[in-house]
């Protein structure tokens, strides 16, 4: 543990650590940990604490927080319900997902940001669980359409990861039934050029437009999912919308008392029980959608 | 603050200062204060005083005034429409930008310009709005063909934004709904290669037609946009632009004060008053037209 | 022999190795002693005997186990049907390799393999046993299909594989009547640029439509094979996909023992026997599915 | 001035001499003064006088004399009516520039030249100027189809740059009503590689046959013009043509005159007066057609 | 002569040796002698023979003898078969080429090969001897099609072969009546990059389909006069196929009496007499069939 | 003039070895008259005569004699038909050009050789001049077809430069009236890379068609002409040809006296008389084919 000099504290479990951050390779433990060890510091502690290791986390997946940005109302306003769309989506559609975080916190060039979490690790994943996948990630865009009847630029990056997981569902997992068990275009393992799989088509122009008509299905069939869902939350959305606009950041357990009906008031009397504290449990494994979307086929390729 | 030796004078306030140029890099404030002490050491002044500093700004922006060209009447008379044509097309449709300065003065490469503002920090931006940049972009090639029934060469650098923002819109930020909530063509970040976004195509010819199409429908309805406002407004943009080739610069107040209705005389008679001084107000954020386009995303990205 | 002092047992004869290592370079044999000899030695043998060696061909073909990753029981699952389903389509369908090895046990990337085996070297391959090779292939996908009804990520190297096969049949070995015998794109040998055959197309957009036509209709030719083969032994694939569930690894006398319907007790019963030794038979030649296809031209090539 | 120690007559105005070369760089200049003092010391005279930079001028634009050049009768005349016809059809349409100077004198790569210039310097073209100009570059080939019912490896420059100007009008300047205000294709300033304007596409083959047609179009458009002009004068243009075969280079005021239906001899009586001296006039600003078509855009850029 | 201290046995004849290896370089010939004298040295003799020589071509030529590969019964079979179609297709269809050996041992990368020669030199090479020569390389893969109704990965050079070919034939050497007399496609004779002719188009798509079916037309005319020579002569195909998998080489003399029906025992009988030596003749040209195909052009061309 | 120590013989005119050579490059004389200093001091004369100039030109321009190549009796005959296929087409076509000499002695890469001459220096060449040097090339491939009813490789050469004149045609000078007065394609001047002009497209594929149908009726077209004027002079092509084949060169004025009906024996009995020494009379300028076609635009061009 590369701590700079400051012990954890005492009720750390580094069993937990490791389990809340799936995914992390050794280089983002050990930023995690320097951040962590930094903020101690800067809080005259002496032992990096539970909060401490939590922010640290929190930097690592999606940048410092950047609180002297000014919104808008109209902004903060887009941004909330933006983030409660991918929230909704995520929980009523995601099976294998819990949302880990909500928050309209600007961080890094994100103006807020939803993190869901697998419910174990993952090494096989099917296409139920891809198309689930971009529509929650659709979620926020959707959100926009439904409560504002207008889009922003602000999707840019939703709209990135959207295009490229439903490439390679087309082109990569053999997920078209139309196009059958097969990969399309020629992927580039050379880390300089950095080049995405398919980069290079080795196909006929028909072919093209085939591939194109179904990348278009998939994410059209997901978009219309989340609109779909959001729709017949929308009493939830507008509720929850709110809720974050005020709170600016609402965890897990917050989430769900208060997407069950829970009173703000009660739920947020209890924050300041610490995360994973009031009840006994280790937090979940979270892993930030904010991370460049894996190659499922590096996590489950099997022959 | 590299002033080059010359001392601010007491009455700056660089609050103002850096209110009134968004936008700007480290390295532009260093141009623009260096601008504004050699102006200062030019004039024999000792103190950097407003005018300096507005001069210097304009530098950054637009380059240095070219008063040793001489056009010919008609190269004037077009401009000054061409300006006008943008000042008015923004006026009417821009909701979050005002007009801050309309000049038929060369600077740079530019025969005039126009520059607006908006009125406050923006991180997100509507398509709507986006539409109306448009508009008011291609607003001086709009102005040229209801005046003159003739186009001219000078609108070559509206064309290349306007081209560059249509393309966003439909390639990078999913505003097509013909073509759904996803990116298309692949961007390169690499410095070096300086490349634009969507620079590679990565789809079918079929797919690159529906492109062309949107592309062109999103330019098409903008520039019926502007020739509807002008025309509205024929009798304004004849009036205004007669008065922009006596006067060669109006800024904000003038513009307002004289569209409202307010005689020449009345409104010039108050020229003398320092900009932003006459009413005790600070001068308003402006930002430059001429600068490249920002793309929206850098400011408004959210997950 | 490079075996870093550790000398060989006696009962091994060197003659069974290479002949159990089919299409191993030098530099392949070199490292199977070496991975031997080092499992000797963590072992505390003083002798290389036959089951590191085992180990150590597996070694090399697959990598090295990896039990600390921990899947779910429906990942499992969804493994020991994938891999049976490569077995079951392999076995029913190839006249001229047998089924060596089938295992659950991460490897490397993989999450489970299945290892055939030729009866001889081959310098020549047929149409016919190319096609059994892409049903094969193909037949991990296709259980997945028939017993899930859902497709996963797990087998996008089955389909890079199949794809780069049905490819040179086409455009290689002039395996497509309609297209006739000849070759389709430019090969580049250089080492440097490590493309693969027929990467540059020499020919029409039009020759490039029915060239995916026919690859397609290959790949849908071997893909309604394996289902065919799967569908008519629906039965063993259940059966046998739970007994390797429970058993993890399956040897080739185990799986056509309890294809043949022999217990599992009476088949395992037998296990305690060294690998080739219960019967006196040495271990055939085995060819590693993992290893990249080989170009058969390079070993069959004739003029 | 560099002017290799040979000082300027006196009666030469240096005012007079940058204005008759508009376009000209410091680089040019220089380069005209060496050539007239090198001249002025061959002809063994002490100071450069008009004559000499009159020359000098020449040789800038269009590069030495080539009187060593042997034509037969047939390629003069062949030089005569394409140079005339550049003349007519400018003298006819042109409403901004002049005939300057006509000779079928070769120099550099040409066999002839014509050379127009401006009344004024210039910052915008209009559509309508572009077009005569375009009309003006196919008169020479207009001249050759009218009189010869043949066409010669003459005029390969004249439609090169007709090409890249209609090219412009279309990509660049958004002239083409159909195709609408924008531009088209990716321009590259890195001057390395020096490509053109709008070198890469950045749009569909659909689009790409629309752009044709349109250059076609404003091409076709030009051409008819050219020839409707020629034929309206086929009279002027066999006169001219002849003066111009015996004569070798016509003036402008000549050219004017003898349209004017003036006599030969009395015209060329006066040719003793040296240029510009007659009347006491200055001479007119010339801009010379061989030098490459500057870009509109970089003269008369308006925002 | 490099001989490596190995002197040529007296009677050698070094015009013989020349005309034996046409199309040899001098460096191809160096390596020759030196083959040649490291196998003298080998056999321990003093003297280079004639036996030694001939080795030497045939290692140029196609590569040392493998005889430590392995193939089986099948693959002998399907080999013989192939080499033997290769040979009475040229046999009955090629008027200037004679066949000089046939072997089944394999060598290089080759399992077998056919070796035939010219007559006398040539310097142009007619469309009808291109045709031939056509059709003998798909001899191999025909005999396989009609003996075994099956294709292998064997034909994969032949296949190569025949497509630049014929692509030579309608690209290069004007051949197709459609396209006319004109070539198609730029060369690049730049030996860096290697490249072959015509391999960048410098036509439009339609041009490149026309291509495509000129090319498989001419293929699919060769394919089906090399299978109608095979079908006309099966049963001299069955016949001489087993009498090559029995003595594994035959060489022209044999070749040639073992087809006019002499008997095996008596054509084999007279096999001890050196290559060349029975009847006093010198043996022919031989140009061997595995070198890359000569680009005629170079032969024989002629302006 | 460098000349090896070798003086001129002082009957040689430098005037008439100049005229002779027409296009030759500084360089190009040079090596003239190294190659006739050579053969002088191999011949054992004190001076270069007439002969040993003649013999220079035409190594420079054809390169050495190759007689130890042993063409068969076929060759020999295809060959002289096609240099008087050549010959006899640009006789009754040509109207600018002469024929200078016809060989069947090979030369450098070239099997014969047909050298014509201009008239006179030439710097417009018309289309219908275009056409005819199209139609003489493509007569030795006529003649073939005609008389053999079959083509060879030999034509290769002349079919690149009927392709790239054509090219230049179409492309470059705006000869096709349906793509009108235009150029088509990017030319490239970068000496290094080399490119041909109009090397890299800049127009549609629907424009590349066109321009196909263009090339392709142009070539057509002298492919036409061509074999109408041979069919007409059927009986001179082989009584000449027949002739060549025996006397293997012909010049200039026995090609027009044996064309006009005069005996062989006659006609022959003057060879012993020096080139162009017999009538006193200097020979007339050759220009020898064998040279890359030299783009007309750079010794014609105007503006």
């Amino acid at each position: 543990m590369h701590s700079k000099g400051k012990p954890l504290a005492p009720e750390i479990e580094l069993d937990t650590l490791a389990a809340g951050t799936p995914g992390f390779t050794g280089a983002d433990l050990a930023n995690l940990v320097n951040e962590a060890a930094l903020l101690t510091a800067r809080r005259g502690l002496k032992q990096i604490g539970q909060a401490e290791l939590e922010e640290g986390i929190m930097r690592v997946i999606a940048g410092p927080e950047k609180r002297t940005r000014l919104f808008s109302e109209q902004e903060r306003k887009v941004t909330a319900y933006h983030e409660m769309g991918h929230a909704l989506v995520g929980h009523f559609l995601q099976r294998t997902e819990d949302i880990h975080k909500i928050s309209i916190i600007s961080r890094g060039q994100a103006l807020g940001y939803t993190i869901s979490l697998p419910r174990e690790d993952r090494y096989l994943t099917t296409r139920t669980e891809l198309m689930e996948e971009l529509g929650m990630t659709l979620g926020g865009r959707a959100a926009e359409e439904i409560v504002f009847n207008e889009v922003t630029t602000g999707a840019a990056n939703d709209l990135e990861r959207v295009t490229q997981l439903a490439k390679q569902m087309v082109m990569r997992f053999g997920m078209s039934e139309k196009l059958g068990p097969r990969v399309l275009g020629r992927s580039h393992d050379q880390p300089f050029m950095g080049r995405e799989y398919g980069a290079e088509p080795d196909y006929s122009d028909e072919m093209a437009r085939e591939i194109d008509d179904e990348i278009r299905r998939v994410i059209e069939e997901a978009h219309v999912t989340a609109q779909k869902v959001l729709r017949e939350h929308l009493e939830d959305l507008n509720r929850m919308a709110n809720l974050l606009i005020g709170r600016e950041t609402i965890d897990r357990e917050q989430f769900e008392r208060l997407l069950a009906g829970e009173s703000e008031e009660r739920v947020f009397a209890d924050a300041a029980v610490p995360p994973g504290g009031g009840d006994g449990k280790k937090p979940r494994k979270s892993r930030a959608k904010p991370k460049p979307y894996p190659l499922p086929g590096t996590e489950g390729a099997k022959s």
